[in-house]
C-alpha cells in the first residue's frame, strides 16, 4: 500500500474493506447543459487502494474497483458479468514511446476505474479539438470496471528486453487449430465490468490514446462470466450449459493466491513480484453437436451433473469429488489439482460472434487463466487435457496468446510496468 | 386479447398494468439435485396477454414480458439491454415443415420468455437422450426476454407464397457497401434481454429446433442499447458519445404507434394486420476518424450537443428543435418527421465484432427499425439520409435485411404466422 487514499471533492469512499466506492453520478455532477466534464479530475489524486484480499463479494453493479494495489485489479477481483478483451501489436520500435504510452494508459484507466472521462472528457476542453473522451459512457456507473494489462513476447524482443523465463511460446498442443490472427500480441488489455459498454468504452480510449505506437490485432467480446472466483449464490453457467467455476482458486484464499497465481521475489525476475502470467485460449465449441449428445454423456464428459453440478457420485455442488465414480477422461477429474498437479485461476467468459458460414452460430468460451508460471500452470494441465480430455470431442482451441502481468500501480505516481521500465532487468 | 389468463401452480402474476411477471426461480422450484427442470410447464396454457400499450417503464431486470398479445413483444416493449439476432436461411421446399417449426418455435419461445427451459429442460427427460434444453440459462431470470419472427423475401418465394406489397427490397443507396453474407434472410428472431446469456440461450435453442429446415446465414449481437422506446432517466449513448434515441416513437404513443408502426387491416394483406415491416442494417462506425473530429464539428452533424443531447441552439435534451439553427445536413434536421415525412420506430444496438484487420475495432451500430411500409418509412428516410447526411462521413452500411413481422401471437393455441398460413392467402 504505497499511497494514503486522498479524498477529493464530491467523492464518496465506502471504508467497507478499503475499497474506494465511486458513484460515477456523483463525480461527474452530470446535470446540464454546458457542464464541464472531468474538469475536477485534472490533478487530484485520488488514490484508492484495494485490500486485495478479494473478499468483497455482494459488489453492487455500480460500484468502482480501486485501481491502486499491490497486484493489478481483474485478477482476484470478484468476476464481473462482461468482458472487452484486446491483444495490440507494437508499431514503434521507440522504447521511450512505449514508456509514453504506458504512463497514458494508466492515467486514463485510473480515471475510468473511478467511472470518469478520460482528460477533459467528452465535452471539456476545446470545442474546436476532438474530445479527450469518446463519450459513450458518459452518465453510466463504474460498473466494477478493472483494466489489466499484460506484456507479450514481442515486446520484449521489439524494445530489447529480456524476457521472463516464465513466459514460454505455448507449444502446439494435439487438436489446436489456431488463427494467427486471433493468436498473439505484445500488449493485451482486458476490460472486465458488469456493464458492456463500459469495458467497450475503455478498450477503445486506451486504442485511441495507442494511436500510432500500438494497434488492435485482435479483440475479443465476452457476453457472460463463466469461472467466479467467489462462492456465489448460482455459479455460472457456461455455453455448454455447465456450472462453470465451482473449483476455483478463491479470491478470499490469500494462501492459494500466494503460491499459484502471484509471481514471487524469488521467482524472478525482480519487476514480475507481485504480478502474474496469463494464458488466453480462444476454444471454440462444436455446440450443435454438443446439443445432440445424451445427458449421461454430458455428464460422464465433465464428471459432474448437469442440474447441481455435483461430482458424479455425490450430492451437492460443493461436495468433494469421487474421482472412482467418474470415467477416466472426464474433465474435472483430469483437471483437478490432485490429478494434475497443477493449480490455475480461471477467469473466462462465453462468446458467441455470429455464424461460421455453415449455418453453426460461431459461439465457445474465451479461456483467460492467471498463473505464477505457466510451465506448471497452464502447460502441465493442457498437456494431459489435450492428450485424454473426453471435452475434446467437443471443442477445438482456436486461438491463443500469453501475457506477463506486471504488478499493480502502487500510487498515483506510479504506471503499469514501472517496475520493469525503471530497473536494471528493463534498462 | 384472445386467452383468459390462467393461473398455474408455482407461477406468480403481478397485477400491474396486466403484464405478468414471472419469476424464474419460483417457476423452476431449483433447488437440490435430481430436481426435475420443466416437468411442471409441460401442457400448461400459462397465457399471459400484455397490455400493448407500453407504458411499463419501471420493469425489473428479472421480470417476464407476456409473450401473447395483438402485437409481437419486442417492437413497442420498453427496450431492452441487450440483443442476440439471427437471420435463417430455409432449407427445404415442404411448406409443412415450415410450419411444423412455426409451431414448435411459438411454444418454445412462450416458455422462455416466462423463464422456463424449453420442452422437459436441460435435466429433464431420459438421461439416454439429448436435454431439450441447452441448459445455460437454468437459474437466470426471464430478464424481460423477447422473441420476436420475421419473413424475410425468400420465405414467400420459396414456399410460393404471395408477397405482401410493402415488404419491398431496398434499393441501392448512395455510399451502400453491402455483405452479402451479413445481408438478407428468409426468417429472422429479434431476441431481446436485459441478460446477454438469455438472449444467446433463445437463439441458440430456436436455431437448434429449426434444424434441419433452416440454417442460421448471420447473426448479431448487441451488447448496449441505443434508440429506446421509454422517456428514461438517461437516455443511451451510441457509440459516438451521443445520446440515441429521445425523439422515437414512444412505447406509450399509441396513436402514433397506429399510424407508424402497426400494419392497418386495410392496408393488407389482411394476415399482416397488427404486424409491422422490420429493416435491419449493419453501420459500420469509422470511430477512429470520428474520434479525430472536433466536438464542435460532432455537434454539428448530429444537430444535437454532445453532453445534455439538446437541439443546437436549445438546452434541454427534450426541448423542440430549431431546424434554422442547425446545419442544413445535420442528420436530425434531415431526419425529423416534419422534414422527412417519414417516421419509423427504432430499436438499434451497438455492436463491436473484435477487429478489420487494420488495427481498428469494427463496430457500430445495428440498425432496427420498425414500420407500418418500409417504402414510406425506411426507404423515404434513407433516400434523403443516404444523399445528404453529414454523419455519412463516418458512417457505412455494410449489412441490410428486411422483413416482414407477423402480428402477435394471441394465445395459447396460437402460433407465429398462423394468419398467414391458415388463410387464403398463406394457400
Ligand atoms: C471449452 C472448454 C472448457 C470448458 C467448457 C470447461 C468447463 C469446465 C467445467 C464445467 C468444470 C467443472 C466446474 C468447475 O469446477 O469449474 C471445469 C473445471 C476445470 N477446468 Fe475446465 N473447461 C474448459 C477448458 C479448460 C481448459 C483449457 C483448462 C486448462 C488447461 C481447464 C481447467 C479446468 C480446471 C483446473 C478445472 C477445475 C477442476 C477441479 O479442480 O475440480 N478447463 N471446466
Ligand atoms: C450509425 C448510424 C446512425 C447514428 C449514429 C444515428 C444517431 C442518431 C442520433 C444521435 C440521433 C439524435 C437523438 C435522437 O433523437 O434519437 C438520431 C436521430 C434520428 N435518426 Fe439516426 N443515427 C444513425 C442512422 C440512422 C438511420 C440509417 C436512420 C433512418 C434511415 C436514422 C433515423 C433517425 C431518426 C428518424 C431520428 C430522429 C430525428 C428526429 O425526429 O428528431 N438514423 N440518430
Amino acid at each position: 500500500m504505497a499511497d494514503e487514499p486522498a479524498l477529493s471533492a464530491g467523492i464518496a469512499f465506502a471504508p467497507a474493506e478499503a475499497s474506494a466506492v465511486v458513484a460515477r453520478r456523483r463525480v461527474i455532477g452530470w446535470g446540464g447543459a454546458g457542464v464541464v466534464l472531468g474538469a475536477t479530475a485534472g490533478g487530484s489524486a485520488v488514490a484508492a487502494v484495494r485490500s486485495d484480499n478479494g473478499t468483497r463479494t455482494a459488489a453492487a453493479a455500480g460500484e468502482a474497483v480501486a485501481f491502486h494495489g499491490t497486484h493489478q485489479a481483474g485478477i482476484v477481483t470478484p468476476v464481473q458479468d462482461r468482458l472487452h478483451f484486446a491483444a495490440f501489436d507494437i508499431t514503434t520500435d521507440d522504447r521511450d514511446e512505449i514508456v509514453r504510452l504506458l504512463k497514458d494508459w494508466t492515467a486514463a484507466a485510473r480515471l475510468m476505474a473511478e467511472g470518469r472521462p478520460v482528460g477533459e472528457g467528452a465535452v471539456g476542453g476545446l470545442a474546436e479539438a476532438p474530445p479527450d473522451d469518446t463519450g459513450e459512457a458518459l452518465g453510466l456507473q463504474p460498473s466494477r470496471l478493472t483494466l489489466t494489462v499484460g506484456f507479450g513476447p514481442g515486446l520484449f524482443s521489439r524494445l530489447g528486453l529480456s524476457r521472463p523465463e516464465a513466459l514460454v511460446d505455448l507449444p502446439k498442443f494435439p487438436g489446436d487449430a489456431l488463427d494467427t490472427r486471433r493468436s498473439g500480441g505484445d500488449l493485451c488489455v482486458q476490460a472486465c465490468a458488469d456493464d458492456p459498454q463500459v469495458a467497450v468504452h475503455a478498450i477503445r480510449n486506451l486504442a485511441r490514446i495507442g494511436f500510432g505506437k500500438v494497434a488492435v490485432r485482435w479483440s475479443q467480446l465476452g457476453f457472460g462470466k463463466t469461472s467466479s472466483t467467489t462462492p456465489e449464490a448460482q455459479t455460472p453457467r457456461n455455453l455448454m450449459g455447465f456450472k462453470d467455476g465451482t473449483h476455483n482458486v478463491a479470491g478470499s484464499d490469500r494462501a492459494a493466491q500466494s503460491k499459484h497465481v502471484w509471481v514471487a521475489q524469488k521467482d524472478g525476475p525482480a519487476w514480475m513480484a507481485g504480478g502474474s502470467y496469463l494464458v488466453a485460449r480462444r476454444i471454440r465449441m462444436h455446440i450443435e453437436t454438443w446439443d445432440r449428445t445424451s445427458l449421461k454423456e454430458q455428464e460422464d464428459v465433465f464428471g459432474r451433473t448437469k442440474g447441481e453440478g455435483a461430482p458424479i457420485g455425490r450430492k451437492r455442488e460443493r461436495d468433494t469429488p469421487d474421482f472412482r465414480a467418474m470415467k477416466a477422461d472426464a474433465h474435472v477429474r483430469l483437471a483437478h489439482p490432485d490429478n494434475s498437479g497443477a493449480t490455475i485461476l480461471r477467469r473466462g467468459y462465453s462468446f458467441t460472434d455470429g455464424t461460421d458460414g455453415l449455418g453453426r452460430l460461431e459461439a465457445g468460451l474465451f479461456f483467460l487463466a492467471y498463473q505464477r508460471d505457466v510451465r506448471s500452470g497452464f502447460i502441465s494441465l493442457q498437456k494431459q487435457l489435450a492428450k485424454h480430455d473426453a471435452l475434446n470431442e467437443y471443442i477445438q482451441h482456436v486461438g491463443s496468446a500469453v501475457f506477463a502481468v506486471p504488478p499493480g500501480v502502487s500510487g498515483s505516481d506510479d504506471w503499469w510496468g514501472r517496475t520493469l521500465f525503471e530497473t536494471a532487468e528493463g534498462a
